[in-house]
């Protein structure tokens, strides 16, 4: 079993300094729990309701900034994967996700599919969603509206993923009475139909007139939620994520076996 | 508006009259309601759990059967999507789709995506599902084990259907308290991140020893459910497709310009 946490939390907009201690101690107190996979959410470091490039590039911080090593002493035997504003050596800006294994950076994936404004502030990523051999099983990375393409989903999955880490941004909008935030309905259609571990870690708090869903949810690899946000923003499960190695429904129906690539040509 | 309606009946098991009578008596009440998309069950013809292809060939029809005609005089103004046994020119049994519009059968669809047991019965479909001018919109068909292949509701997106229309037999299987039929989750995500409407009808009855989750649902474009079936068996909707034709989700998100295809080439 591997124990999933993800930790729901309120940065300040641009407040670097404040933003930093919020999410080591995040990181600090789930890897206390016994957490092996701990999620943040997406720009963790910098909020989301950046009003403009030189804002943004006043709290964006390399790949090599020592944050990322705080993170990684804070949580020195699991798997961090946390959302951040990224500067990149090429001088641009990035809606990054850092990926730490055993207190080691392993990898940083830049967003590819940006929301909305947040195409006036970053640089799309220009290489797809990593899928990495980690110490707390098989993840793949996404951020926030990326999953809602169930190409890239599907992909990851292709890939091996047992497990997808997606730091998220969930802007609070109205749904009927009695339904889950939206986007868990698409986290777990991906993971019912890709047999994969979805872990979402949404934010909390109120910017610049902003809220968000607050909807954090680990999915199992059935597609069933197994565990939702809590008061204290923690969402926690222990799964089995050996059962995403395995994508036969029945003796006769498997996910991928039955897939017809020949017919999906239109896709790419 | 475009009112789509799903029948969900319970035909008996490789009783060709029966089912004749049962599914033409659906089509007459639902067009009498005023139905202008008229869905029924797959396999409505000759049940689900043939034992054998002797048994499936003893109620397999071609799709010149007269059935087809009687459901176009049972509804002269609507669409009319409808599963069916059936006997191809070649000899080859397939698990199909009838398409019938203003009382013209327009579309043949072979089920490309079998499903366990159904691989000893029938032969997979060649060609892709089909995407339909009709008077009811433009509409996609897939059927049942279909629906869970994220590939295919985004290409029959990508290819314009407004509305995808989706007869099964979801077998009966336990869920967690509270939850939705797990295929309807899936139906409702593919809406959402497609921005399509799906029209699944399911079966309902016991067939020996098996039952089906009796999920008949609607989901909008929005991805959220519009009706579920009622104690008549009966689901329907009054669906505003036009809202299928823009993705656009806000002044700068776009279901589908937003997507990377460059990035998508493991798919295919």
């Amino acid at each position: 079993m591997t124990s999933v946490l993800c930790t729901q939390l309120a940065p300040r907009i641009a407040d670097l300094p404040y933003n930093r201690e919020l999410s080591v101690a995040a990181v600090r107190g789930a890897a206390g729990r016994g957490a092996e996979v701990i999620v943040l959410p997406e720009l963790v470091t910098s909020g989301y309701r950046l009003e403009s490039v030189a804002e943004a590039a006043s709290v964006a911080i390399p790949a090599e900034d020592p944050l990322f090593a705080e993170w990684g002493r804070a949580a020195p035997e699991a798997v961090v994967v946390g959302g951040f504003c990224e500067l990149g050596a090429d001088g641009r800006l990035y809606n990054s996700a850092a990926v730490l294994d055993r207190g080691e950076l392993v990898a940083v994936y830049r967003k590819t599919h940006l929301w909305d404004s947040e195409k006036s502030l970053f640089t799309p990523g220009a290489e797809a969603p990593p899928v990495l051999d980690t110490s707390g099983g098989r993840i793949g990375v996404l951020i926030c509206y990326d999953l809602e393409f169930p190409e890239l989903t599907r992909i990851l999955a292709l890939e091996g993923a047992e497990l997808l880490a997606v730091p998220t941004n969930w802007p609070l909008l109205p749904r009927p009475a009695g339904e889950r935030v939206p986007e868990v309905v698409v986290a777990m259609a991906a993971a019912r139909v890709n047999r994969i571990a979805i872990a979402c870690c949404d934010r909390s708090g109120t910017e610049r007139g902003g809220a968000w869903n607050e909807g954090t949810s680990i999915v199992g690899p059935d597609g069933w939620v197994r565990a939702e946000v809590d008061t204290a923003g923690i969402a926690r499960a222990d799964l089995e994520l050996s059962a995403a190695r395995d994508k036969r429904l029945t003796e006769r129906a498997h996910l991928f076996a039955d897939r017809r690539p020949e017919l999906y040509g239109p896709l790419a």
